[in-house]
Formats: C-alpha cells, structure tokens, sequence
C-alpha cells in the first residue's frame, strides 16, 4: 500500500481534489507509485488529509477515467501501467484473474478470445439504431415476450436453417444476454440434478457455472474425433456439452460417425441430452461449413446455443439457445415468467442488421480479414519449420503449435514473454488436473493481429524459441 | 383448430403468399375465424394447400405484424382479437397464462404490474444514445467489466446512498439484465444448498427461481409489520428474501422495530443473509422516505437489489445488486469469469442519464404523476364509501380493498369483467395452497390509467359491486 505525503493548499486557488489528482498523476508519471501498487481507499485517504471523502472520489474519478489508476472489484485502487510500450488493455477494468503487481508488458498478444473490433460496422449500427429509435413507441420500452422477440428469433430461425442446418423454428428459439446466462436459464428449466459432461480440455467458464449451480459435472477424454462415447457411456452423465464444429481449445471438428454416435448415446435412454456450443462456427478456411449437429436430431434431444459475441461484437451481448420441443413445453412451464435479459431496441437493431443483409456482408468480410490473417499465420510458421505440428487450424480464430523437444509450457510461454509475446499454454484449459501430455502447447489467436503483427511476432517468437 | 378452405388462383396475378394472407384475414375480421382459435401450422396448411412452406410463412408473418394473429411459444398460432374495444395489449407476444380461447375484453385494467410508458423520456434517451454512439469507439463494443462499468455503479452507488440510505462502493455493486437474473447469478455465487425463506403472499417469480435451481424453499407468515421473525427461526431458513420498503403484494411498510429484529436474526448465525429487493421504492406519497434496511446492517448480511424497471421502463433491463464484502469475494472468486448481461452501450446511457439529472428529474415527475393518480383513486373510492377498507396505500403503485360482505375474490374479480374492468386477486400471491383468509382482498394499480380513466373504472366497480 503507498503512502501519500501530500501538502494540500486550502488558499482556495486550487481545488483541493484536484491538487490530490495532480499529486497522485505525477507520482505515477514519474514512476514513484509503481504500476500495479495499491493505493489508499477512499475513506483512508479522506481521514489521512482530513479532507470529505468526496473530494477523494472526485480526485480519484478523474484518474480513473483518465487511465491513471484501476478500480479493482472489492479490491481497491491500483495504479495502472502507462509506460510508452503498447498496451494490453486488460479485458475488464480489473485485471482480477494476475495479481497486479506482476503485470508485464506485452508488444503483442495472441490471445485466443480476440475478436477484430476495426471492423465493427458502426455506421451501420448507429444508423439502425437511430432508425428504431426515431418514433415515440411506446412499445418499445413495454416489457417484451420473455423468451425475445418473434422478429429477431424469426430472423435467427432462418439464419440458423441456411447457414448451419439448424432445424427450428422461431418459438423454439430463446434470446438471453450472453452463453453464460443461457446455461443457467437451462439449469432452471431441467433443474439442477443432473450430471452434465464436459470435453476435457474444454471452455472452463462452463465447467464451473454448471459446477457453481450444484449440478455434477465430469469431463470426458477426446480423441482425434472429439469426446469419446465410450468413456461418456461409463461416465454416468445424463447431459454432455460438446463443441462439434471447432472445439474450444483443441480446433477438433467432429465427424459424422461420431455425431451419429453421440445422438445415439442420447437416444438410447429418456431424458439424456446434448449441449452443442456452436461458438464461432461462422470461420471457417477449409472445406464446406459443418453442418450442426442439431440438424441429424430426429429425436429433440439437442440443445444449441449460438452467439453474436465472435461474429459481431462481445458487448452486445445476444446469444441465442435453441431447444427441443419437450424442452420448449418445460421452459414455458418453469420459466416462462422470466423477462428477457436484453433490451427490446437492441433486438430490434440486431434483427433488422440480420433481414437487411448487413450480418451476411458482415459475416463475408470477417472471414476474409480472419482468413487472411490465419494464412498468414501459417505461411509464417511454415517458413519458420521449426520442430512443431500445426493443428486446428481449419476453422475458428486460433490454433495450436505442438512442441515435443522436452520444453514445457510455462518455460515457452516464459520465453515468449521475455521477447514481449504473449501466448497461451493449453494446460490452463484442462479441467480436473491436467492429465500427463509427453507434448508442450501453444495456443495462438489472431482474430485481433493485422498482416504485419502477425510477421513481426512470429519473428520474435523464432528468437525466443531459438535452442 | 380452424379447417382453412383457400381457393387459390395460380393465374400470378395475386402472389399466392398474398391470397392467403387476405383470405385469412378478411374470415377473422368477419367472426368466422373467432378471436382465441388456433390456426393450422404452416406446415400442415402448406401440404393442406400444395404450396411451399415459405409461402405460407410469408403469409402468417404478415399477419403476424399486422397484429390479425398471434404467435405462442410451441404452441402456434391464433387468431388475436380485434373488435372495437379498447384492447388490453398482452404483455407478451403470447398470452401464456390463460388459455386463448376464454380471452375476455377489458375497457380498464387495474393491472398492479403497470408502468406509465407515456412519460418515458423518449428525447433525452434518444439524444444520450445517439451521443454514445456517436464516435467509432472500438471500447464500447469490447467485453466490458463482468460486474458492469464502473461509472455507471458508482452513479448508482451515490444515487444509492442519497436517495435510500445504501452504504456500499461501486465495487459491491453488480449491474444485470433483470431481478431474476440476479436471484440466478446470486444462486450461482452461494450456491443451492440453501433454505430460502419469503414472505407468504409474496412475488412469486421469485419463489419459482428459487425452486427451479434446486434450493429449499418456503414461506413465513406476515403480521402487520412484515415477515414474523420468530416464524423465520425456526423455519429453518438461511436466507430471507423481504421486500421491507413497500412489500408486494401487501404494501406492508417494515418498521424498524422488525427490521432491527430480521437484522438480529440474521447477525446471529454465520452465513444467514438477507435478500432486500427494494423494487418500488421510488414512489412513496406519504412522510419521508424509508431508507433501506441495508443501511442499518452492521455485519454484512444484507444482499440489496434494485431495479429501473418501475422507476424507469421494463424493457430497459437493468437492475443491480449489493452485496456485503464477503460475498464480493465469493462473486469474484466463483463468479467473476460471467461477463456482464447488460450492453456497454446501454449502461452507458443510463450513466449520463443519472449523471445529468435526468433520472432525478424523471423520477420527480413520475412521482407527481402517480401521486395524482393515486389521490384520484383514493378520493373516488371515499366518496363511493362502499363496505370495504384500503390498505397499502402510502407508497408504490397500487392498493388493496378488502372485503368483507362475504363475496369471495373471484365472485368480485367476474363481476368486474362484466362491466369491463380487469381487477386482481389476493389470493394468486399466495405460495403454498392460499390459507384460509376470512375477507376477499382485491389489488387496484393505477399506474397506467389517467385520473379520467380512474373515474370512470372505479364507476363501472361501483355498477359491478352493487348489491
């Protein structure tokens, strides 16, 4: 915790919360509050200086608005990096998950969750937006049907029946804020006493909501083809999350033998279902799209969820859950009182963006920005040809380089760091003890990486890596 | 189910899409499709009739948005009403709740679930939305901060402590999409391995959530000062969930007595908490405002949820929570990885719309607004002095006559329709089998009917209740 010495003047000619501003700004310009250090609360501060409290708030608000410090939840105030190097800005305006005082510095980040914001079409989105705001309706602002609005789950409907083989129609669609919120709207419609499996490694976020809910959850060994039926046969869940089109971490895509395997082993007994994330299956490089699985279910026991987080923006938040008929009936049943989590403008603006074309020629010009970048990616790794395998690299916006020469994980992601690039180790996506791998992995995103970032930190990774 | 007999023309003079669309419009217009029948689906009329599936989609989207029909949720469709009458517009796309065909007409409806959206300010969002859009920033349409922006928690954190008496930081607040997905998100930060206690009647919404996640559920009787503390020992709860300000259904006001009482019980067992959803409190006609029971909470047990669905409009969808510091450190821990339900975009708005005085402004002219809608009810229903008496008049948007000529709640609910006058029953907020209640109590809201309108309703009750 620093301590301030600050001599406040109370002559009037200068506020005081901006004397206490102008104090801390320049004790962190000139370094002698180290990023990251942890900065007296606001009530500390007030007594210390004998100054209301909301004067410090004042002093502080404006640092944090201007970037000087970082708010961390139930944390405190943190003096943020400002050094001239580019910055990773942190996902959140707390960076929870690294204790602050070991952040480092990153020129470039191939961070698997990046999604190319340059191209948000803003023009475009503010246009709609002004449009369905321009009258006085009233009902835009009523309470809309809980489950979204039949336009935008109309327009999803169709979506999803050409662009993936999603058979639906618009009542079977529900619209919420976000994956996260849709699994545990799920939980409250089947209720929680179920045993759901996992991909082991998989999207941890959903291991731990289900986990959080009190369901049981297990994870189930992939292969080459994706999770194994067997192992998931002996491994008494009723319900399994899969990612069959590209899955998160591992780049698999499920083929059909497998599929019609999984459907199998939910068909076989009443009650068994199949969770399918189809989260960024809108990328794809090689090949016809996958069709979803969703689309070989003769007997509704495949529930999808699909979202506009990767294809559009993260923070609009709208994703979107399909549910088979006999779920449909429990949904409206259990929880069909509860309002929709996204606002009626926003899926008005998000439905006339998918019926006017904006989503397809918005979709078509990401794949050929991703599409670039990717083979960029691997022209550069190619012409690297260091002791490595490439894989998963078909679809999606990352993929894996496999190292057997005895370096682990931590020490290559150590060394890339030295060089100023981060990398990510799939160790971290393993749930329940990262089993023994003889192999070291890296996983490399580049959905947020132009042409050129791409060539320059691929080279600095040849330094790094270099034996 | 409706057999459809369209003659089509295949002449391409009408497009078929179009036949059918004025065939099955001109028959619910004329009666003989009635208001409440089920249509075919679009499948079955489109084999009914040898056209493609799409044709007749085109057709029923049509009169979909022309309002002639009405979608349900794996239900179909129906055909909506359409007579004269003034129409009591369903709250949702379908009208879930009661079975289509036993529709009734309402000229009023004392609906206590009502918002006046007349007042909703239309301009001022509009203007603040075009403004936050107005830059190509990259920064909005990132993920932002899972416990929701700063900025916007810390204008309600201050609005919190000024208007309710709130004690907490910004960092203690959680921003999300609805009440019930915050019951869900605290469910997934607790776990629901816990005994929750509500009021007995109560807002049942919230006593089905509970359910659905596989907590222990009950109800607590209520005396004239709230929820019975010495009933919730040894109910064996850990948690309560109260409404203390302005209870819902009862309008009951907890004096502090009692909530120094339920804070008492909540102090004196580690790990009890108490759930305050202080839903209303915006609107209060007479003495002071009430602060909040979580201002008098010295050992961290009260959770404090508020929402601007009634203070602003339901379809906005934001809400918040406070939690006490031990269970932010829960949340971040358990939790913190679930991005946030609301859009940047959005909580943005409603930021500068707290920061620049218009929510204090908004919420002024609402309270006059309700204040004259409520002295009008009021004065008709003195001046009527009929045999009964009104409780749960001095805060919120409705109230409560009660009976006691013998008449029971549902013989007084089908008088009223018969005149046209929607009125509703005590009784429905009862959880657990409605015990025994010697009077009939019937609920008025009057947020969304203009002192004319209350006039004349409360007459036709006058013409209704008449003995």
């Amino acid at each position: 915790m620093y301590e301030l010495a600050i001599n406040l003047k109370s002559d009037g000619k200068i506020p005081l919360y901006a004397q206490i501003y102008e104090y801390i700004r320049s004790e962190i310009r000139d370094g002698h509050i180290a990023s990251g250090e942890k900065l007296p609360s606001t009530r500390a501060l007030s007594r210390c200086l004998d100054v209301s409290r909301s004067t410090v708030e004042l002093a502080y608000e404006q640092l944090l608005s201007e970037g000087y410090i970082e708010a961390q939840p139930c944390r405190g105030y943190f003096a943020a990096q400002i050094d001239g190097l580019y910055q990773i800005r942190p996902q959140c305006c707390s960076t929870r998950k690294n204790d602050a005082r070991v952040k480092e510095t990153y020129i470039y980040d191939f961070t698997p969750n990046g999604v190319d914001l340059k191209s948000f079409p803003y023009n475009v989105w503010r246009k709609l937006s002004r449009e369905c705001l321009v009258d006085d309706r009233a009902e835009l602002f009523r309470l809309g049907c809980p489950q979204g609005e039949w336009g935008l789950r109309n327009a999803i409907s169709s979506y999803l029946h050409q662009a993936r083989g999603v058979n639906c129609t618009p009542e079977q669609i529900i619209i919420g804020a976000g994956n996260d919120y849709l699994l545990m709207l799920l939980c409250a419609v089947i209720g929680t006493q179920h045993r759901v499996a996992l991909e082991n490694p998989t999207y941890r976020q959903a291991y731990r909501l289900f986990e959080n809910l009190s369901c049981e959850v297990c994870t189930v060994d992939m292969d080459a083809r994706g999770m194994r039926v067997d192992k998931l046969e002996t491994s008494g869940a009723d319900i399994a999350f899969v990612m069959p089109s590209h899955q998160y971490p591992l780049g698999t895509v499920m083929p059909i033998k497998r599929r019609m395997e999984l459907l199998g082993w939910a068909g076989r007994i009443e009650g068994r279902y199949i969770i399918e994330d189809d989260y960024d299956s809108e990328f794809r490089y090689k090949g016809k799209p996958i069709p979803a699985l969703q689309g070989y279910d003769g007997k509704g026991r495949v529930i999808y969820i699909g979202t506009f987080s990767k294809s559009i923006a993260p923070a609009i938040r709208m994703s979107y859950m399909v549910l088979p008929e006999t779920l449909c009936r429990m949904y409206e049943e259990r929880c069909g009182f509860i309002s929709s989590t996204v606002s009626k403008v926003d899926q008005l603006i998000l439905q006339r963006f998918i019926e006017d074309g904006y989503y397809e020629r918005h979709l078509n010009k990401m794949r050929a920005l991703y599409k670039s970048r990717h083979d960029t990616l691997l022209a550069a790794l190619r012409e690297w040809g260091a002791d490595f395998t490439v894989s998963g690299e078909n679809a999606g916006v990352h993929l894996l380089l496999h190292f057997c020469d005895g370096r682990s994980e931590e020490e290559l992601i150590g060394l890339a760091a030295r060089k100023g690039v981060k990398v990510y180790g799939l160790s971290e996506y393993y749930v329940e003890g990262s089993r023994e791998r003889e192999e070291a992995v890296i996983l490399l995103g580049y959905a947020n990486m132009n042409e050129d970032k791409i060539k320059d930190a691929v080279n600095l990774l040849k330094e790094a890596w270099k034996k």
